[in-house]
């Protein structure tokens, strides 16, 4: 049985919550460890956010749910990591 | 006897299922031990995403019949490493 | 019972006090373990100051208070970490 | 007596074998142990592949001998280490 | 009590004393374990001097005397560390 | 009494002997730990090659001899490293 | 008593003695525990080489002695470091 370990999503927010309490509820999701949010771009109505989400076994719709409880949607899901451990992904020659 | 460690992937994959259950489809493989995979672009039919997955010896068949299952294709190979180690490759004054 | 780790700000302040007095106020804020202040620009009237705060537990609202009671505003809240531990946010193939 | 530990080669090979059966087959060679082939580009006729090869004493006749064996050319040796261990190139004033 | 630990200044400073003796001075204040200086430009009257010092409790009024009493100016504070530790700042998604 | 550490040349060779033969050469010298050698470009006639050649204590002159019982010239010294230790070149704020 | 730990010079030296002469020279002076020089750039009469010295109490006015000794002259010091540690610059938001 795998786990999700990582999960890097951009979000669309509104303005409230701010980024903190939105990302504090994402962080009191039970199976995530530790989240990040960065502030992408914002304009008058939302605020465009990159959330990155890490945890031994994280259960994505608790945190899809939380995203969605606080008036957020999940614009992408730009980078997902699945296994025993986080496979860093590496530039290769292929990568614009 | 070699392994295979470490496979790139660029793989066309539909909307459904999502970036989730298509990972952890791949990771479910009996001898993957990690996956991360990552969102290059999308339009309205598919998504384009690199797919990077880790083991002590990958059956890449199991793999491709793990993404053929789910509605994808394999684009390209990326990268692949064999061996006892994965071997990092480095910039050479070759590289563009 | 999650906590916020480290926050990062974009701050306006006015010249006086100096870049200084203003991060040794923030720093004094007790749940703060540490605080780095950068320069990003400044004009006649105001300094533009990205500020790190870093600590076990921060209590964002007394950061606020210390920045206001030294005449700052929050601009925006570029970045922020809750959870057990900063999880150090990666390049996806997403950011530009 | 000196050997040869790391060569980074620039290979054009036909589609078939894959990459993977390519790889693989480099990495067999009795010195070698572990092999990283990148994808540069491809037409429709041939793969130009960055084919990175380690160990501690490898036997190029063998590698060359294994990538014709495939189909392949050799079309540059794009970097070679010897000696007791590899020398890590540093950037200089001088590289472009 | 938090303390001041590192700093970094951008000085213009006459030709004499050279950057060396410059720096010996500041090198030489009570509370400083460290200076680098490095040379951003220089025309015929000033050199334009990037100083980053670093000690467990800098006495910032003491550094400023050591600059104007070689005959210097603090053109502008770029960056400041208060607290139990440096705060290493990250780049952001807002740094340009 | 110092020691050569680490050397850096820029070195035109013909074709024979190849890149291997070459650096196989040079990192049998005496006092030759290891060589790295990359290619910079070719044309019909020449090999532009990046030699690095790192030891205890190198003997440049016999690095030279081999370069030149090889039919190679050596077109610059790019970097050298003198002392106990190689000393690590940083970026300052005058370089390019 | 503060000590200079690194210190980073632009030279100009004549073609006589080569750079790997120069640089053993300065390594050789008392203080001096290892010297990296680079080539910047040449023309027919001169070589602008950047050295970078390390020690735990460099002889400022003794390497200064061995340039001068060897027909070089010092451009500009481009870093110095003085102290009980080296102290590493960072790239702050006010470098270009």
């Amino acid at each position: 049985m795998t786990t999700l370990r990582r999960v890097t999503l951009d979000v669309l927010k509104p303005h409230e919550p701010s980024m903190l309490a939105f990302t504090e509820r994402v962080a009191e999701v039970e199976s995530v460890d530790g989240v990040t949010a960065s502030l992408i771009e914002l304009d008058q109505e939302v605020q465009n956010v990159k959330i990155t989400a890490e945890g031994a076994g994280l259960d994505y719709d608790a945190i899809e749910a939380a995203v969605d409880g606080l008036g957020g949607t999940i614009h992408s899901i730009d980078q997902v990591a699945y296994g025993e451990h986080v496979v860093e992904e590496r530039r290769t020659l292929q990568d614009g």
